[in-house]
C-alpha cells in the first residue's frame, strides 16, 4: 500500500471506485488480470518503437500502471464523445511519452485511434494521428505538448477554467461543471521554469481540482537526475501549497495509485502532487537507465522481454482478448456519464433558464451576437492624444466587463497595461479574503499572475483549450517580456488557440527603461510565427480595429502591440483597414514614393509627408501597415494597389525595429539595427532618427539618389 | 538581533568585521551615524526621482540598510580599480532599483559615478551612466539587469566561475581566487521561472560562495505579493538546498544584516538566502504600497520627508560631510585589498610558475596562441556524410578538452549535442561522489544543467561576465529550445558577452518530433538580434568555420545551428567563407540565376543546380549563406559580387524556415510559412517541397515566368 494513504480509503476504493468511471464497473480487478494488461501494454510500446527503430519507449512503459489507474478506474470521460464538455481533462506534460496516451486511447475505445494508426507512430504516413508528440487535433488529446513544462501550465489553465465555469454557472443540485484535471509530468518538467511558475501559482490559487502525477523515474537524457537536481521535491511542492502523496511502487501498485488519485480528487483546498516512483523501460535490458528514454530497445531485447513475459517472441502488436475485455466496458460507461450529464443539464435549463441560456452559449463557443457594439464607435472616440495602451483598455474593458468569456490577466502590470475594468473581480480562492485580505473568487475574471509571463501565456493556452470558444483568454505585459513567454505564445499559435496578448510599451518610444526593455528585434519573431497576428495599431481607431480583428479571427492567437506614450488621434485611420493588414491612409496621385508607417510612429510618417510636400515639393503617399500577416492574406491586386510598387513607386518603411521582413514590402527603410538606449521617449526617437526632421532628410536624400540612378533596383537600402 | 544568527557571531562582527573590507575599518559605527547615512541616502533617492518626476525610488529606499552593510562593511572590492580580478561580485537582479547601486557606487568612491552623473538618471543626456537599468559598461556594474530573474541566474554563473577558477588555480597558501558573489533580488525575481531554475541548480551545486539577499518588501506593481504568491519561500529555498537566514528589521538593522552576510560568506556547503524584511518607499507617504514602486513621490511629499528627517526641505541632493566621511575610507581600503592580492599573486608566480602562467593568460582574457591548430584541418576531415551536430563536436571537443577557458554545458542533451569530450570531468560539488555516486569536481568543465535551458544561458552569461575573456561558456540544446532561453541569449548579446550556443536539430530535417520541435520561425528572431551571430553551417568544413568565427569574434554571442541528420561533405565549402557570412560556392559565368543554400539544405541546392543544368540547360550559380549578420559586415562590393543581383541575375533562397529577412538578398524563395509536421526527416523535406525534384521544378517555373515578364521587378515571390 502506498504510504500516506489511509487504509479506509483504500478499502473504499477496493469496494468499488466512488463516482469515477469505475463506479459503474466491477471492483478493482485481480492482480493477475492487471499483470496481463501491464505486460501487454509494455510489449505493445516496445513493438511500436521497434518497428521503425525509434521513438520514446521507456517513459510510457514505466507509467503503464498509472495509465490503467487513470483510464480504467479514475478518469470520467466518454471515448465515443471525446468532446463531452464535462469530461476530465488529461494532459501529458512529458509529451515525448505520447505512445502512453495513444495506446490508452486505443484501448479505451477512441474510434479514430485504431491499431493501424498506432502503428503509424514514426512512420512515413503524413496522415498519422500518432505524431512524435501529442497534438490537440487528435481525439482525446486536450493540448499539444512536447516542449517541456508547457503541459503542466496548460493543466493549471484547464483547472482554472473549470473553477471559473463552476463558480459562474453551477447551482445547488446542478453541478453542471465538475470535471477534474489530471496531468502527468516527468523529472524534466519539474526543472523547467515555466512549470515552476505554474506550480507556484496553482498552489496560491488552491486549485483542488488539479492533480499532477509525477512519473518519478529519476532518469533524463543525461542519466540520473542526481546529476542536476538533488532538491527535496516533496518539501518544495508542500512549500508551494500542494498536498503531496507518495506511491512507492508505481510500476505495479494500481490499487495504491487509484486510491491516491481518488484522494486527490477529493482534496478540499489544495492541488495534489502524486509522487509515483517508476522504473523507466521496466523489464527491458536498459531498465532504469537513460538509454531507455529515447531509443527503441533493439529487436533482440524485445524478443527476450516477450519470452520472459510468457508471450510469443515472434508475434507483434498483440492485444489479447482478455485485455480487450478488460477495457471493453469503457465506451458504454462513458455514454452513461454523458447521459447523466445531459439529464442534469436538462433539469438545469428548466430550473435556471436565464443562466442556462448563457451557459449553453458558452458551450457552443459563441459570444453574444451584439458584442461588437460594446466597442466604442469611431464617432465616440476622443480627439485627444492618448497612449495606445490606454486605447486598448478603452476597447476591451467594456467587453471584458460584460461578457463572461473573457478571462483577463496580467503579469503584474495592472497599473501599466489598462486591462482592469471598473468593478472587476479578481480570480482568487475566496479563502484569501480571511487569510490575507485579498478580495476575489473563482467567479472573478481578472487574473493577477504575478511576474510569471511564461506561465501566464501557457495557462491561458490551457483555458482556451478547455473547449472551443468557451473562453477567450487575454494576457498582458510589456511587449519585451513576451520574449519570456514566447514558447507559450508559440504553442498557442501552433494549436490555433484564440488567446489575445495585450503587449504594451512597444518600440523605443517606451524610453527610459533602456535597451533591456526596448524590443527592437521581437517583432521579427512574431511576424514570422505562423497562425499569429502581430498587430501594431497607430491610434484609438486602429486599436479598435485590432481588437475586433483579434476577436473575430477564431483560429489564431494575436498580439496587440501598443505604445507607452501618447500618440495623436489620426483622422485618416480606419478600424476596417486594420483587418486588411495595411491600407492607404493618404493617397496622392502624383506620388513619387510611398511611406509606410506602423503603430506608434505612423504619425511621424504622416507629419513627414506633409513637411516633404511643403518644404521640398515631394509628393508622398502614406500606407498604414499594422499587421504583415493580415496583409499577406489579401489578394495580389489589393496588395499591389496598396503599395503601388508595381507602378515603380518606391516604398520606404519607418519603424524603430530590426528591418528583417520589411524588405518584402519596401525598397528602403529607416529602422534600428542595434540595441536601444536609455533615454526619455522623444529623445530616444531623436537619437535613433525617428523624428520628423530626420525622416524628411533621409527620404529626400534617397529620392535624390534614385533620380541620379545611384541606387540599384531591387536592392534594399537602410537609410 | 536577526533570528537565527548566533550571538557569538554577532559579537565577532561587532568587534570588527573579519576579513571584509570593513576589517581594516573601525568597528560598526554608532546607530546615530547609520541613521544619518540612511536618511541621507533615502532623501537622495527621492530627489533623484523627483527631479524628472519618474523612476523607481521605493525599492532603493527600502534596501538602504542592506546597501550600507554591503558596500561599507561586507564586500571586498576596490572603488578605484573596478576591474580588480578577485573582487566580490555584486548583482542587482531587481535592476529597476538601479539608483540603489548607482548611489552606493558614488558614495563608495567610484570615480566615474559623479554626483553630476547621478543626476542624469532619467535625464535627456545620451551619455548618462545612470540608465533606467544597470548596464555592464559602467564601472562597478557586473552585469546588465532589468528583465527580472536574469540577475540571480547570472550570479549563479559568477559563483560557478569563481569555483572553477579556484579549483583550477588555487594552491595551498595561495588562494588567488576567493571572491564571493552577492545578489539582491526582489519579490518579482522569485516568481520568474529562470530564477527558479537557477536557484534549484545552485542548491544542487552547493555554491557556498553565493549569497542571495531577498529584499522582502511584499509589494510588486499590482500590490501585495499575497495577490499572487502565498508560498512558504524559506521552506522552498531550504528544499532547494539553500541555507536560510531571516532578518526581521531590514530597514534599520545594519548590524544584523552584516552578521547574516558574514555568516553567509562563511557557509561551508550551501548557498545562502538572506530573507530581509524591508518597507518599500520607507517614510514616504506611500510607504509599504505599490505606489512607491515605479513613480516619484511628488515634490510635496519629498519636502515633508526632509522636514521629518530634520533636513532642509529646500535643499536637494544633499550629502553632508559626515556622510562623506563615513564612506571616505573605502577607496584606500580597496587599494590595500588589491595590493595584498598582488603580493599573493607575486608569491604564487614564484611558487607555481607553470600554473601561474596559465592563470595570468586567463586573467588577460587570452586563449593559447595556437588554439586554432586544435581544430581539425580541412584535409583531415572525413568525406563521409555526417550530421553537422557531430561535426560540431569534432571541432570544439579538442579545444574544450585542452583549454581551460571553455565551460561547456548542456540542458540535458549530452547524447544528442556532441559537446562531451572523451575524459571530460563534470562540474559538480565533489561531495556528490559519496552522497549519490556522481563523479565530478569544481575543476570540471562539463556542466549538466538539467532541463533548464533558460537558466543555462543566463548562467553562461554570468560566467562570461566574470572577466573579459577569462571564460568562453558554451551552451547546448535543440535549436527549438533556445526559444526558452531567448531572453538570456538576448541579454548576452546586449552585453556583447562571448557565449557560444551549440544549437542542434535545426530545420524541419530533424523530423519525427514534429512541429513542436521544428523551429520554423526562430531564425528570424536570432537573425534580427543585434550582436548575435546565427550561423548555419552546411557540412564539417563550414562547421569548422563557424566555430573559428564564433571564437574569434570576441564582442558578440553566437548560435551555431546544426542538423540532426547526416549531410554530405561538400567539396566546395570553405571555412574562411563562413567568416564572410556568404560566399560563392559554385560560379557560372553564364548563370541565369543564383541559388542561395543554407546549412543542412545547401546540398539540396547544389544538387538542384546540377539537375537544372543537366535536364533543363539552366545555368545556376550557387551561394552558400551561413550567416546574414556576418555578410552584412562585408563591403558593398563583396556583397554585390557574391549575389550579382546588380547584374540582373535573380536570386532564389532555399530554406525551410519563415522567409522573413531573406527578401533583402533574394527575389524569390522556397520557404515554410506554416508550422512543421511530424514525419521522418527525408519525408518532411519532401512534404514541404525541399527535395531536389521540387526545387528544380519551382526554380524552372520561376525562370519561365520571368522570361515571360509575368513577375514584377522588386516583388518577392514565394515559390
Amino acid at each position: 500500500m502506498a504510504p500516506g494513504i489511509l487504509s479506509t480509503e483504500v478499502a473504499a476504493i477496493q469496494n468499488g471506485i466512488k463516482d469515477g468511471i469505475g463506479s459503474k464497473s466491477e471492483p478493482i480487478n485481480s492482480s493477475k488480470e492487471h499483470e496481463l494488461v501491464l505486460k501487454t501494454f509494455r510489449l505493445l510500446i516496445s513493438d511500436l518503437c521497434q518497428q521503425f527503430n525509434g521513438g520514446h519507449p521507456g517513459g510510457a512503459i514505466g507509467m503503464a500502471a498509472i495509465g490503467i489507474a487513470l483510464w480504467k478506474y479514475v478518469m470520467r470521460y466518454a471515448p465515443l464523445r471525446p468532446d463531452f464538455f464535462n469530461r476530465d481533462r488529461f494532459v501529458l506534460s512529458n509529451g515525448h511519452t505520447c505512445l502512453f496516451q495513444y495506446t490508452f486511447l486505443h484501448l479505451a475505445g477512441y474510434r479514430d485511434m485504431t491499431i493501424d494508426q498506432l502503428k503509424s507512430y514514426h512512420s512515413k504516413r503524413w496522415d498519422s494521428i500518432c505524431p512524435g508528440h501529442p497534438e490537440i487535433e487528435i481525439e482525446g488529446i486536450e493540448v499539444t505538448t512536447g516542449p517541456l513544462g508547457q503541459g503542466v501550465a496548460n493543466a493549471v489553465g484547464l483547472a482554472m477554467a473549470t473553477k471559473n465555469l463552476a463558480a459562474t454557472y453551477n447551482r445547488p443540485g446542478y453541478e453542471v461543471v465538475s470535471n477534474h484535471t489530471w496531468c502527468m509530468i516527468g523529472d524534466a518538467c519539474l526543472q523547467e521554469g515555466v512549470a515552476l511558475e505554474a506550480i507556484s501559482f496553482a498552489g496560491h490559487l488552491k486549485l483542488n481540482n488539479l492533480t499532477v502525477i509525477y512519473d518519478n523515474n529519476q532518469v533524463t537524457c543525461d542519466g540520473s537526475v542526481d546529476l542536476t537536481n538533488t532538491e527535496d521535491i516533496n518539501a518544495k511542492m508542500s512549500a508551494c501549497g500542494w498536498a503531496v502523496i507518495d506511491i512507492e511502487d508505481g510500476c505495479y501498485d494500481i490499487e495504491g495509485i487509484v486510491a491516491a488519485l481518488e484522494r486527490a480528487r477529493a482534496s478540499t483546498d489544495k492541488p495534489t502532487f502524486v509522487n509515483v516512483r517508476t522504473v523507466i523501460g521496466l523489464d527491458s535490458a536498459v531498465a532504469g537507465q537513460a538509454e531507455a528514454h529515447g531509443a527503441a530497445f533493439g529487436a533482440d531485447d524485445v524478443k527476450r522481454m516477450k519470452r520472459v513475459y510468457g508471450f510469443n517472441p515472434d508475434e507483434y502488436f498483440v492485444i489479447g482478448e482478455e485485455v480487450r475485455q478488460f477495457f471493453s466496458d469503457l465506451p458504454s460507461l462513458g455514454e452513461q456519464i454523458v447521459s447523466q450529464w445531459n439529464e442534469l443539464v436538462e433539469g438545469y435549463v428548466k430550473a435556471h433558464p436565464a443562466i442556462a441560456k448563457e451557459f449553453q452559449r458558452r458551450l457552443n463557443g459563441k459570444l453574444p451576437a451584439d458584442w461588437k457594439s460594446l466597442i466604442p464607435s469611431s464617432e465616440s472616440l476622443s480627439d485627444e492624444p492618448m497612449p495606445t495602451r490606454a486605447s486598448s483598455g478603452l476597447m476591451i474593458n467594456p467587453l471584458a466587463k460584460e461578457i463572461n468569456s473573457f478571462m483577463v490577466g496580467t503579469a503584474d502590470l495592472s497599473p501599466s497595461v489598462h486591462m482592469a475594468w471598473e468593478g472587476k473581480e479578481d480570480f482568487q480562492h475566496p479563502d484569501l479574503r480571511t487569510t490575507c485580505g485579498i478580495n476575489g473568487s473563482y467567479g472573478g475574471r481578472y487574473i493577477h499572475y504575478g511576474v510569471r509571463e511564461h506561465a501566464m501565456c501557457a495557462i491561458s493556452n490551457g483555458m482556451a483549450a478547455f473547449a472551443p470558444g468557451t473562453f477567450i483568454p487575454i494576457t498582458s505585459s510589456f511587449f519585451m517580456f513576451y520574449l519570456y513567454a514566447a514558447p507559450a505564445v508559440r504553442m498557442g499559435a501552433l494549436q490555433r488557440l484564440q488567446v489575445i496578448h495585450a503587449a504594451t510599451h512597444d518600440s523605443i518610444g517606451m524610453g527610459e527603461d533602456g535597451p533591456t526593455h526596448q524590443p527592437v528585434e521581437l517583432a521579427a519573431l512574431f511576424r514570422s510565427m505562423p497562425n499569429l497576428l502581430y498587430i501594431r495599431p497607430a491610434d484609438s481607431e486602429e486599436t479598435a480595429g485590432a481588437w475586433i480583428t483579434a476577436i473575430e479571427v477564431k483560429n489564431a492567437s494575436s498580439i496587440i502591440s501598443t505604445s507607452r506614450h501618447k500618440v495623436p488621434q489620426l483622422k485618416q485611420t480606419r478600424r476596417d483597414g486594420v483587418a486588411k493588414g495595411a491600407y492607404v491612409i493618404q493617397e496622392d496621385d502624383n506620388a513619387q514614393l510611398t511611406l509606410i508607417g506602423v503603430g506608434a510612429e505612423l504619425s511621424h510618417v504622416l507629419d513627414a509627408a506633409t513637411v516633404l510636400l511643403e518644404t521640398k515639393g515631394i509628393h508622398a503617399r502614406v500606407v498604414s501597415f499594422p499587421c504583415q500577416r493580415l496583409f499577406e492574406g489579401q489578394s495580389l491586386e489589393y496588395k499591389r494597389n496598396t503599395l503601388r510598387r508595381h507602378r515603380g513607386i518606391p516604398a520606404i518603411v519607418v519603424e524603430p525595429y530590426a528591418p528583417n521582413g520589411w524588405e518584402r514590402y519596401a525598397d528602403a527603410g529607416i529602422s534600428v539595427r542595434r540595441f536601444g538606449h536609455s533615454l526619455p521617449g522623444p529623445e530616444a526617437y531623436k537619437y535613433f532618427g525617428f523624428d520628423v526632421e530626420n525622416i524628411v532628410s533621409k527620404v529626400s536624400d534617397y529620392l535624390t539618389k534614385i533620380n541620379q540612378d545611384e541606387i540599384l533596383k531591387g536592392e534594399f537600402i537602410d537609410l
